[in-house]
């Protein structure tokens, strides 16, 4: 096997953790020896060793000369648990294949200096882009402060979500919405807006077909006037947390005291200029809690706005294939904009049947995204 | 090769001459004679020598005790040429393998009778599925009168066809038009509104890349008040023909003499109850005039109104990988269902990455078409 196999299959440890690590990125680690597999890993959560720890572990002596495949730069520093560089170091490791640098202000590539520092064989660079792909929510976070945001769009080939009724159950099938308890898995936290709350009422917990998850994703609701009921499923739920979203200035002081005392957690936003909520502020907020990945789940208007707002940086849809032949309840709602040049560009990055809906993903360009 | 083999390559045949044999099939003819091609060919043209006597004047002599796969029944009519049934009897073939029976009611199961009491074996159904899907259009047209009616839709994945402001060059890529020229090139008419033609002056044409059509589908605008303009260049362009459909009442006599005088075909269509045009009355018309297959390029009310009036077969999307995130110019206008369970239900039957957009094809399902 040639160090491009033995990385890939590093990224692929790595990826076995998915949804389980944050606020830490995915990790995976893989040490060879004479053209031997020794030792590997990855990291599991938040608190637990890193995946070189896991991996040295595995190979104990063997280590020594031995080659280390590192999805991300090793750490240098002493967090929760001891630095990585000097493990490997201790361990007599000769060579270290790094996929990439840690976007984390505070290695940097520290990590990379202190092995060479030691006399250990250091290249960076391989397979970057998928290590990228893998942890986009940290690697944002790290950067910008604030997490990936997913939109999810289940909607008819003529982009309504329900009839101009509001008949939306159901837009897809079974398969389709299987796989959306599976995205919510992987994310750290859901954002819905309160006018989807009160007309479905939904649990927005994670129920992906295997079961068992044990973690649950932050549910957040945007309410800039705390209208949410009392009784909304979404509050009651003792499996996930809930964070509400109130408008500062806007949402009655006694209802914030009331959900308080209920233990549910209200964030204060500043209004935006059209009166809801500053949603840069609200994901902002998110990023500062740690939170890497945000699937956003909402109606017409709120979906709008968080794109409007430049903020969306992948979107998946499941397309169902129906068309409601005229108008109904957009997906999209709000003005549009004016010019196709305005036009949010996506670039497709998958396209896949999932039943009989089309699931699309794709990645929001970046140089359209700022308007 | 076995007889599938040899009814797959007589139906690639058959598919050789897509676009130019209208009003007649498509139909390919192969002859073998002791595991040997003596012969073959394709209907090319009407008025042109069927399939089956191509192959024949091929092979010849050979024809004698020798197999014919032909992918639609033999005619047993003089129509502007001599029965198919009475050649393959004169020239001695020993066996005639059928894909389907002749949809037309001048034929309908007597080529295949007239065989056998000739004492030809005959056997029918091989590939018929594949031999019904190329000949779509005239099957519609001989058992409803109506030809096979595809929408085309570019739009954004917001299902938008321009900016509120009415930006609509270009939603799709290059490619994607390309494709949409190859499109026209393959049915026997495109139907627009007047609403288009004001707006967007097309021409209509088909152009694909490689160029040298011998032939331009009909062109059809839907006008029930006779608002085209003068100088329309889709009145204009002189290789091919064009039909301006009138409402019978409601179009004033002098455009409609001013038109006449120009050599543009006028239809008097009667008007439907909200002030439109008859849209089965219009296809009716079509199918009358040897129309097998017709490709709806509209604005979004005049293509939500064929898909309400549920007389979409199939529909042929050109997704851009574009957001207008709001209200723009919608594909589909006027007012949709009310119930999920009245939406058009389609299947998908193909996708396709073109340029950076994708095509999604898809059947409109039966059951649910008729409201």
């Amino acid at each position: 096997m040639k160090d491009e196999d033995w990385m890939r299959w590093a990224l692929q440890l790595a990826a076995s953790a998915r949804g389980q690590t944050s606020p830490n990125p995915l990790v995976g680690a893989v040490i060879v020896k004479d053209g031997e597999l020794v030792g590997q890993g990855a990291h599991l959560k938040a608190g637990g060793p890193h995946a070189e720890v896991h991996a040295l572990r595995m190979a104990g002596e063997k280590a020594r000369g031995a080659t280390v495949y590192v999805t991300l730069e090793p750490c240098d520093h002493h967090g929760r648990t001891p630095p990585c560089s000097r493990a490997l170091i201790e361990h007599g490791v000769a060579r270290v294949v790094v996929a990439m640098v840690d976007p984390n202000p505070l290695v940097a590539g520290g990590g990379i200096r202190r092995l060479r520092q030691a006399g250990v064989k250091v290249e960076v660079g391989l397979l970057e882009k998928d290590a990228r792909a893998l942890n986009r929510g940290f690697i944002q976070r790290m950067t910008s402060g604030r997490p990936w945001v997913i939109a999810k769009i289940a909607m008819t080939l003529d982009a309504q979500i329900a009839t101009r009724t509001g008949e939306s159950r159901w837009i897809t099938g079974e398969k389709a919405r299987e796989k959306v308890h599976e995205l919510r898995s992987w994310v750290d936290a859901v954002v819905t807006g309160v006018g989807t709350v009160i007309a479905d009422d939904p649990q927005l917990t994670a129920r992906p077909p295997g079961g068992g998850l044990s973690r649950q994703p932050l549910r957040v609701v945007l309410d800039s006037r705390l209208r949410i009921p009392g009784d909304a499923r979404i509050l009651s739920t003792v499996s996930a947390q809930t964070v509400v979203c109130a408008g500062r200035g806007l949402a009655p002081a006694e209802r914030i005291a009331e959900l308080a005392a209920r233990g549910v957690d209200v964030w204060l936003i500043d209004p935006d200029s059209e009166g809801g909520l500053d949603l840069h502020q609200v994901f902002g907020r998110l990023g500062e809690a740690g939170v890497n990945t945000v699937l956003v789940e909402a109606g017409g208007q709120l979906q709008g706005s968080v794109f409007r707002s430049g903020l969306v940086d992948e979107v998946v849809f499941f397309l169902a294939p129906k068309l409601l032949m005229g108008s109904g309840i957009p997906a999209l709602a709000g003005e549009g904009v004016e010019r196709l040049a305005q036009s949010a560009q996506l670039e497709i990055t998958g396209v896949e049947a999932v039943g009989e809906d089309l699931k699309v993903t794709a990645l929001v360009r970046r140089a359209e995204k700022g308007r």
